[in-house]
Order: C-alpha cells, then sequence, then structure tokens
C-alpha cells in the first residue's frame, strides 16, 4: 500500500500544474463565455468548439501532458493507474482541462479498449487519430427502455449477416456524440442472447456517419447541455457494419467492459476529488471576501464547520481512490472490485455535498451561472448514476462484504 | 390549532383538481415542449408564451379559480392563509399551474404590497390590470455587488430630487422579468441611510420601459432558464420616477417587506409541499414499472425505506406549514416568526432531497430533460437561497429560541 | 385536522405544571439520586421504590392528575388521545414523572386491554388495583429466540389442559417485572398454530408468583437498568393458570394488541416529545452559561444552528403526533397506520439526534451521570427497537404509500 | 505517502492475531461476565481485576507482544507510529485486549510523556513498572468547573512552597484511577498565570496515596462504569509533592502534551476501527442468521446498503489514519495536525454510527448487554468528547485550511 508519488509523476504533476497556470487559468473563464456564445442552446448541428481548444491542445501535447492516461510508455507516458490518479485530479479541477490533455471521458475509455482488445487494423484506423486528438469517440451503452443499471438488461441488437454485423435499437446518455469531431462510436448489444448471462452481450466499432443512425436529440444532464459534446439519444435503424469492426468475438462485451471500467471509474473518481478541492477554494474565497451582519461570511453560524467537514471528505476519498488504483496497479480490477465500487459511491456523493454547500456559501450566485458550480453539480450528479447508479455500487460491496462470511 | 379544511377551502380544492384533471394535465407535457421549443435559450429577447397559456387562465378566472391567494372577498375569495394553503400545494404540481390560476410569485407578493399598502392611485394604475392577470410584475432587491442574505446590505440608491425620485445601481435574481407581459416592478433600495438600520429603504414603483432601465442578462437558476419568466440582471442608471410611485413613505421598506414576506413564504412552501407530492409520485410509478436484477425497481435496496422516508418528511412539512398559516391567521406575522423561518428551511429541504431521490430511482432518465425533475430541483435549490437561505432563517429560529432563555 | 387543545385538556395541562413545578421539579434531582442509591446495580432481588413516590402518587391522585391517559371519563378523565397527548408530553420531561401520575408503560397499555377487552372479573381483580396504582404491571411480548421485530415470529407456547392454560417460553424486554409492586402480566404467546398468521396468538394474563415463573435476569437497555423497573429476562416453564385469565378469546391477541399499540404509540411519542424539550432547554441553558476560548459556548461554531434545527424538528414530531392522535380520535386506528408508523420513526429518532447533540453542549459532563442525558437517550435508543424496529415501520409506511398505486 | 506494512510490522500482526484466537477470543465473553460479577457496580472501593488477565499479560510478555506502541527498539519493538497503527486496530477489537499487550490508555500516553520528557529518576521510579505492566497510571487534566474543551481553562493550581509544588483543585474523567494498580497520575495544573496563554501551566507526577488526594465518585460514561478502570472525579486538597516530581520545567505543560497526544489520538482512531471491524462483523452474522418476514434479516429493506455504507466508511477512516500515522512519522506531529484532527474527528463517529446501525440489526438484544454493543457506543461517544470534542477538532481542521489564503 505505498501511495508515494513516482518521481515521474511528481515531474508530470509540476509541469501540469505550471501549464494550468501559464495557459488555462488565465483562458477559463473566456472559455465558458466564448463556448456559451458559440453554442447557446441544445441545438447540436450547429455546435462549435471554442477556436482556441486547438492550439492549447497542440500546445499540451508538444509539452508533453498528453495521453498520460494510457499506461503504454510509447504512446501515453508510461504511468500507473496510481502515477495516473493525481494528474486526473488535476485535470479535475476544470471541466476546460481535461479535452486539452486529451483524457477526456469517454475517449480514454474507448481508447484503453482499442488498446488492449482492439486488433492491429482496428488500431490504426481508431486508436491512432484518437491519440493524436484528430477525432473523438462515443460510447452506445445505455438505453431509454431499459432500467440500464443491470447491464444485461440492454436490449439494442446486434446480427449477423453474411460479412456484415447488422445494429439496431435506441441508446441514450451516448455523451460527446455532439462534437463536430466525433467520428466513430463502440456500439455495445445483444449478440448472443443464448449464452450465459454474461456472454450474450458483443462490443462493434461503428462510424457515425454510417446509414441508420439518427441523433434523435441532445440530452441536458443534470441542466447542462455540456456543447460541445453533448449526451445524444441515437437511434440505430439497420445500420451495417463489416465483421472486422467486432471487437475481440461475439459475446465478450462484458468482459471487454469489465476491463474498461475499472480504470476509467478511477479517473472519473480523481477528477471529482479535483473538482471538489476547486470548489471548496471558490467557496472558502467568497465566504472570506463578503460580509453579512457585520462579519466575513465564513466566520457566520456552521460555515466553518463546513469548511472542515469537506476538507476531511476530500482527503478520505483521495486516499481511498488512490488505494483502488493502487489495487488495480498491485493485484488487478478483480480484485479491487470492493475499492472500485467504494469510490464510485464515495467521489461523485462528496463532490455533489461539497457543491450545494459552496452554493450556499456564494448566495444567489452560487446557483447561478457566473461560477460554473452547476456545471460541477451536473457531473456530480450525472456520475451518481453513470457507470451504475450509487445502489448498485453499494449492492457490489455488500455482496463482497457477506461473501467473507459464506 | 384548527387546521381543518373550511367548507370554502374544501370546495375550491375540489374545483382546482378538477379543473386540472380536465385542463391541465393532459395538457402539461405539451406546455413544457412547446415552452422549450418557443423559448430555446436564454436570449430573452424572443421569449414567448405558450399561447395557449391565455385561454386557460380565462377558464380559469371563469370558473372562479382566480386570485385565490388575495385574502380579499371581492378581489380574491376572502380566503385566510390557512384556508388558502392547500389550494396553493396544487398549484404547485407542477410549474405550469401559478400562472394559470394567477398566483405567481413574485406577483402574488407585488399585488399583496399593493392590496395592503398601495394607495388608490397605485392600486388602479396597477393592482388592478395584475389582478386581471393582463400584466405581470417583478420585485428588485437582491443585488450582485453585496451579500443580500442580509437585506440591509442593500446598495443601490433612492435619492430625491424634487417631484421624482432618482434609482441607481444594479439588481440580479429579479424574477419574472423576462415575461412579454412584464410592465412594473417594485425597487427596494436605500433612501435614508442616516435611519436605524430597518428604516433606511424604501419601496418604489417603476415601469419597466423607463429610461436608465438595462436587463444586462437572463441568468440561469440552478440550470434552469425559467423562460419566459426569468430571473434578470438589471442595472438602474438615473431612473427617474414620480415620487407618486413611492409605496407609503421613505424609509419603510422593511416595514412593508415584513407584512409581504410572511404569507409569501408560507404559498413558497406549500407549492413545495405539492412539488414534492407530485415528484414522489413520479418516483413511486417509474420504481414500480421498471425491473432491474429480475425484481421491480421498488423492492430493491433501500428504496421502500426511502419512500417511507419521503412521506414521513412531507407530511411534517406540511403541518408545520399550515401550523405557520394558522398563526399569522390567528396572532399575526410577527407571533409566526419561529413557524415562518421553520418552514422556510424544512419545505425546499425537504422537495431537494426528495427530487434528488426520485432522480435516482429513474435512472439516467432521472437527471435528463424527460421528467422535469431538474425543474423542481431548481426550484428547490433556488428557494433554499431566495427570500433569506437557510442559513439566516436557523439564525432566526435560533435567536427567537435563545430569547426564552434571557 | 382541528387540534385546537379543549378547555379540559388546557386545564389539566396548567394544574400539571403547576403540579410539577410545585412537587416535582424540586425533588427530581433528589429522587435519582435516591433512586441510585437504593438500586445501586441490576441486582433487582433488592430494588426499591424511593419512598417519597407514594406521597407523590397520593398527591397527584388527589390533585386530579391521575389516570389521565384513559378515555372513561369516571375512572379516568374522558379525554380523548388528543386531548391526552399535550399532557403525556409533559410527562416525558422527566422519567420520573410518568409513574407519579399513574401513566407509566407498559402499565396503561396494560390497563387500556383490560379496560377494552377484559371481562367483569377480570377488571375487578386487575385494573381496579391499576387503576389505584396498588399494583403493577407488565408485558410478556418479544423473545430472546426469535426476530421479534415480526411478532408472528413468537414461539412462546399456550396449551389448553382441562380448564387450564399452560404457558411455556421464553420472554425477555420485559419491561416493569423489576418493581416491588408488580404483580399480574400480560403474556402473549402461541396457542392456535393452524390459524391463519395473525390469529394464532392470544393474551393470558398471569400473576408472577404462579410456580414456574423466573426472572432469569435484568437486562440493560442502552446502559440504563431502570431500576426499580428493570426489562426481565422471564422463564416460563409449564406455567398454569385457569382459563379465565385468557383475554377475550384463543387466537385474538393480534386483534387485542392492534387496538392496545395505537395509542400507547402516540403517548411513547409524546413522552419523547416532552423529552426532546426538557433536554433542548439544558442544552441551551448549559451552552449559555459556560465559555471556550472567549465566548459562550452557544456562540461557538455551528451551536445555534444546531438549535435551531432542534427546534424544528420537535415542532414537527409534535403536529405529526397530534395528527397521528387526532386521526386515532375521529377515524380509527386502522385508518391512522400512517401517521402511527410515522410518528414511531420520527420521534425516538428526533429524540436520540437531540440528545446526542446536547451531550456535546454540555462536554464531558453530557455522557456522565450528572446530567441525566443518558437517561433520554435510553429512552430513545430503546424506543427505536420496542415496539416495532424503525425499519418495520418504514415497511409499514412504504407499503401504505405503495398501496396507492395498485 | 507509503503505508505498506513493514515487515516488522506484518509479523507483529500475525503473532497478535494467532495470540488473540489462541488466548483471548475463546475467553472473552467470560472475561466480560466475571468482570462483571466482580464489579457489579460503580463502588470502585471493592473494584477487582479478573484474576486470570495477568496471566494473560504474562504470556503477551512472553510472546513478544508487549509495550509495541512504544518507538523505542529496546523497551518496545521499535516501531513507527504507522507500524504500530494496524497492531492498535487489533487490539480495538475488545476492550480486553489493550490491557492484556499494556498499550491501554491512558497509560501509553503517561508512558510516552515519560519516556520522552522524563528524567532518569522519574523514570527508574514509574516508567520501569508501567513498562513492566506492574502499576497502572491516570492523567488529571479535564475539571467540571471549567469548559475543558478549551484547555487553557484548566484552574486547578500548581503552586511552589520550598521544595514542594502545592496541587489544588478538583478533576474528572480521570480515567484508570479505579484500577486496583493504579498507583501515579500526570497532575496538570495552572502554575504561571502570568506567562503567555500556552506557558502558564505544568505537569506534575503525583502518587495516588499522598494525602489530599480524594476520589469523590466514579463517573459512568455514557452509561458504562469501565470497571476496574473507571472515570474519576478527584479532589486535591493542598496535596504536596516534590519539585522532582515536575516534568520538564514549570509552564511546560502544553508543549509536552501536545507531543503526547498525536501519537495516541492515532492509537485511539485505530482502535475505533478495529472496534467497528468487530462491530461489523457482528451485525453481519446476527442479520444472516436470524430470519423476520421469511426472510433473513440481511436482506430485509436497507440493511445491505448499510452493510456497504459501514464498510466504506471504515475503509475510508483506516487509510486517513494511516495517513495521519505516515505524517507523523516523516514530517512530524505539527505539519500532520490537520489529518489528526480529521480522524479524530471521523473515526469516533463511523464508530458511533455503525455500533447504532448494528444495534437495529441486533433488534433488542442490540441495546441489551449481550453483544457488549453498549460498550462500544460508550468508547465512541466518550472520544467524541475526551481529548477535545468535534467541534474543537473541525475548528482547528478550518483553521488550518483558512489559513492558506491569508
Amino acid at each position: 500500500m505505498d501511495f508515494t508519488h513516482s518521481a515521474k509523476s511528481l515531474e508530470l504533476q509540476q509541469r501540469m500544474q505550471q501549464f494550468i497556470a501559464d495557459n488555462l487559468d488565465p483562458f477559463e473563464q473566456e472559455y465558458f463565455q466564448l463556448n456559451e456564445q458559440l453554442n447557446p442552446d441544445t441545438n447540436w448541428r450547429n455546435w462549435q468548439v471554442v477556436p482556441e481548444t486547438e492550439a492549447l491542445k497542440a500546445k499540451a501535447k508538444a509539452a508533453g501532458l498528453w495521453n498520460l492516461f494510457l499506461p503504454d510508455a510509447e504512446l501515453g507516458a508510461g504511468l500507473s493507474v496510481l502515477e495516473y490518479a493525481p494528474l486526473a485530479e488535476l485535470t479535475g479541477r476544470s471541466l476546460l482541462y481535461p479535452e486539452v490533455f486529451n483524457c477526456n471521458a469517454p475517449d480514454t475509455g474507448n481508447m484503453e479498449v482499442l488498446y488492449h482488445f482492439g486488433n492491429e487494423q482496428q488500431k490504426a484506423k481508431w486508436l491512432t487519430p484518437l491519440l493524436a486528438g484528430e477525432i473523438r469517440s462515443v460510447f452506445f451503452m445505455t438505453e431509454p427502455g431499459v432500467a440500464s443499471s443491470d447491464a444485461t438488461n440492454m436490449a439494442a441488437t446486434i446480427t449477423e449477416d453474411g460479412d456484415d454485423l447488422i445494429l439496431n435499437g435506441r441508446k441514450w446518455w451516448s455523451s460527446g456524440v455532439g462534437h463536430p469531431n466525433c467520428k466513430v462510436g463502440v456500439f455495445m448489444g445483444l449478440s448472443n442472447p443464448d449464452n450465459p448471462k454474461h456472454q450474450q452481450h458483443s462490443m462493434v466499432l461503428v462510424e457515425l456517419d454510417t446509414p441508420g443512425i439518427t441523433i434523435e436529440r441532445m440530452l441536458t444532464a443534470a441542466g447542462e447541455s455540456d456543447a460541445p459534446y453533448g449526451h445524444g439519444e441515437v437511434n440505430f435503424d439497420n445500420v451495417r457494419v463489416p465483421k472486422t469492426n467486432l471487437i475481440q468475438k461475439l459475446g465478450d462485451g462484458f468482459a471487454i467492459a469489465q476491463g474498461r471500467l475499472g480504470p476509467g471509474r478511477i479517473h472519473h473518481c480523481m477528477r471529482c476529488i479535483g473538482a471538489a478541492e476547486r470548489v471548496l477554494e471558490m467557496g472558502i474565497k467568497r465566504a472570506m471576501s463578503r460580509s453579512a451582519f457585520g462579519r466575513p461570511i465564513i466566520e457566520l453560524g456552521g460555515n466553518r464547520e463546513r469548511i472542515a467537514d469537506a476538507r476531511l471528505a476530500i482527503d478520505q476519498a483521495r486516499l481511498l481512490t488512490y488505494f483502488a488504483a493502487w489495487k488495480v496497479d498491485n493485484v488487478g480490477v478483480k480484485q479491487a472490485m470492493t475499492e472500485i465500487s467504494a469510490i464510485k459511491v464515495a467521489a461523485p456523493n462528496m463532490l455533489q455535498d461539497i457543491v450545494d454547500m459552496v452554493m450556499q456559501l456564494h448566495g444567489g450566485a452560487g446557483m447561478g451561472p457566473d461560477f460554473g458550480l452547476m456545471r460541477f453539480y451536473a457531473q456530480a450528479r450525472s456520475l451518481r448514476l453513470a457507470d451504475g447508479p450509487d445502489e448498485v455500487h453499494k449492492g457490489m460491496l455488500s455482496r463482497l462484504e457477506l461473501r467473507k462470511y459464506k
């Protein structure tokens, strides 16, 4: 249980902090204003990327702060999950940062799937441009028609037809599908209904301009459109792809997903922790700088206790996420299920609570658009449902706990 | 402490329920879709009212379900605060209802101010069309530049200049200012800085087309634009109004506000309770109708306990709000301060918790746009800051409690 | 829904308050000291009643503050459940008071059973001396061998043998069995195992000196022995009682219990509310009178907010309990099941939370013996399990709630 | 941040677990029964130690599981605070264990004071027999007359008189003073009232048979007498000790206390974590083995979610305590103040919550004496006040947090 930051990780953290201070901090507020102006509503057909983004990406790439999530030493930086964790925390401090460093969900997860499970042809075609930040991707999993908290409910179909696979069904919460550069998706569907429960689904790569794919609408998540990424509801009507687009073989969907979700959840949670640190900082600054009833707001009522509670909650969540990362690195995802489910509950709830508290410290401004607190709320609130709702992860935690007594 | 629904109130409740079932329920979903289409973003200059709204208002007026909040027997229905409370609950079940019945905040509060404190000329000019539902109004109170939780911080000025008053300063969270029919506002500002603390401010009526008024932007509140009502940030630059627009006399602002806020808070809280009932109903229906892991979601984990907790919380909040209403009716607002502050904390927090729980029961759909849960979240979240944040009301509660021991 | 205190109830409240101020307040601290000296441990064989108790009972009887719980106009004061509720609250302010006014659990419940379901002979033999305060009683229900939260699990047996009934089995949490005057118990056992689930059990009266009854030990409840009342674990080994001791007929146990528990739970909850008021009062006084870090403790950190939260919680619980009482009076226990289960959850939890908070306000003294806070903790903690644990009542609440949608 | 258990620590953990399994587990229940029989009440004059204890201590000493808390390689096992932490967790699983391994509070703290700050003569006289487990000790700090949460309030006096010091005042919560072997105390008192605030107090060693010391009574802590250790209220009336009993020099009290409290708090918290693991284990076993409403209790309602919450809370608290220990070892107590205050809040609250939950899982038995849950409640509840109440530690946390922004 050694969470010491390695020299490599530490050095990258310092460089990333410097990069953020030099390039992103001064631009962040402008970015969100520009983004809002460019993408005023949920009509994704006109969505645009803030133009400066590409230049920032190029700068980050040049600075070697690129694809750090990927464990590969050449394609990424060869970081373990634990080594990447504090970097993920840094990227979580603003919703602008992840894309700049090419470590934005769901691309990271999709790249990991391609890296670990894609064949050479698939890698060449999609992993290479994804790693270059030239295209973006989407993961088609959740469905409006079924309770997707039980992933085995997934009902969209993949059927064989000669050398092709035919995709049918409806997906939603397809995050990132609205981005102008989003070109490819990983589609998970029911291919082998007669197999055992966790071998019935497969993953297929599908390009977004394939006939039969319709983005029906873009959903707001907790009030946020997340433009220009977006969360699409997407219909698949006899979408035909070649069998060479199948990842691994039919029925392997859940096996692949399992590998994808472990590190992905750790990244999500570390970003939550970074977000929480940022939000707490905002709360303290605001509450120290404004006065009511003759005293700085920070001195009123239980405010200082709430700061203490927040510090406690953040530090606990960080250590537990480090522990999950360490276990993934050292004993593997399967042995880290308790910790992965635990942080998946702890981190987003911690963030949601702190955001709510800091909103209150801000007064009316807290729930308004100026401080971006609602974006962090949306992040936390969504994550309590995405990748398995709290309740499913608590179910996993208790199942593993009770197993000790059987 | 008699909370018995009077025959008059009961009869109106039944009629309102029938009216809702016949006219509003079937239209509600369409209304929100139309409203979103008409008002896709925060650019209020183009905001429109869903056309059917006027017809519904006419129908409600014809049905005698109009201005029920107003205690006046002729202008309203002569209902006490307690008699109106269950009607306010009914109107709270949808964010569509209040305007239909002409009992939308902040108009109700403004009409009460005019009714109780306006002179005949003011009433004729503004109360009459407000009661007719022909115009709408706004309350200019909170300011971006100061911690408005301490209302004595308010810094916008009202200065005398011959027969006129000159208004200067910046207000925000001016709810309803975006509505096409919004014509008049009540402006609260600092007029007598040398008076004792609670006699320094005044209330002045100001028409929105008066030169010097600029709506700078429309704020989203917890992610919602609340179009076509909106929450404006409004600049006042040497806005000149005749002294006849002054309500009561200079320095009376807080005295008037006190009278305005009591019943208004009770209405807010009853609407929260109606909203909570609606949301709980949605959660139960959803959780009974979808299955995961082989069982209806309602049967999983702690879901049934959460339903029980919600029922308990709603019933407690309702009774406490009835009690506050009863005290306002029977011993006056001043003697009901403990209960008014108590419900102002209890009801919005209860609603926020239940919305959060029901989001979780809905899965991904819960935080999306389809079920309108985020609108109820926004209502609850905003109300925990508006009309005094939770912490200020807890401060009031404890002050009154400690006073017993001095 | 009229919770107005009737003139009769009000007058009794005033008299009871006066009686408490004159006779009990000045003696209370001494009572607890004497009681501890007389009953230093859990060895109930030597337990004694503080001698002054009898004189106080006589005084209360003379003052007409006697058996107020009983709805009978001659034997009690003819009070409805709602009329008695505020009196129960007053008696809850100290664990000394209930016996003085002859309204101590479980005697009140047992007297109600006898009053409503006993025959004339049973009433003459046991109800009369109970109403006179000459003897005390016990209720033998919960069993150590089964999860008694599901009362149908009860396994102690009642078997017919000629004109007698034979009782066998083991009961525990038999509260009051240690009191020197405790003479009779109501024994609930399995008599008709082949009947439908809720018609298998019966209630039988049994005198404590009947051969075969052994008090095995006295349990501490949340650390308190509750001497001289106590919570016994009692063995029944072929205990023979005449069939004339049967209440109603075989299989009627649950039907009788249902009638017993409604008002009983309301009394319990009102006593919790009285206890909470007392505890809050103690907390405020302590926190106003001691200083740390240069200020009175009440002014530190979130303490004032906690006082506000407590006031809010108490007032909500009281109103809900009044509502339950009103429903029992006006529409009957069956129609009040939601409210009865709701308060059974709300009131003890509210008391437990407030006791915990007030302990903290007291510093080290809070968890020590001097302020009696642990007695109130024990009351709350026990009540969260007695008469159905929280979880069972939440189950009932949700069952009734879901029924609306079936 | 390396929490890896060292080989030495791991080996000791394994040996301690084996020792517990072989010698303590089989005896534990009997121990508590014997202890209760020997010490039936709070009359400490007759308190006895369960005779088997000495044999167990000898066995533990022979097994090299002795004085492990002490960092000294010869007198203890040369363990760092982090290395000792998992051992402290193991000792926390039962209130029997700490004394057996000679690592019982307050002796550990007192031994550390003597070890770090005592002179050779003091060490020879008191540290040696303490380390041998021949005598026990007490810490005289908290006072009934002042809010001791602010330690600078301490008012008991130490005055110079020739070669002697005279102690006057009243202390309470003097834990361990009731033990028959308790021979010496560390008395902290006001010696230099004119010094700066944190240099006014001194620590003096005082033997318990010194004239003028009177144990007035033994307090119950959250209902538990903690016999044969006890929590005394002790009066000091002109108690004369030679100046050679002074630890370091006059005015050094707080400086010494600071050094004493860091590791001591970590030990306390690790014991809480061990206790929580034990309690959770009890809850799961009970809830798996008993049934209600046709299913094992663990399957009912939210019980499994509560198990998950407990696992999450324990793991977070353990990691944070490891972190605090690691910081004490690597950067010193002063730099670890945030973490020490954080765990001092987190661990006892976590334990209290889990005990409460597990009580509920046990039904009536949970609050009774059979499972010892109340002892763990008392431990948690006391610790939320001892060594600084929650609120003081939250104050410290927020002060350090806000300092970052000044």
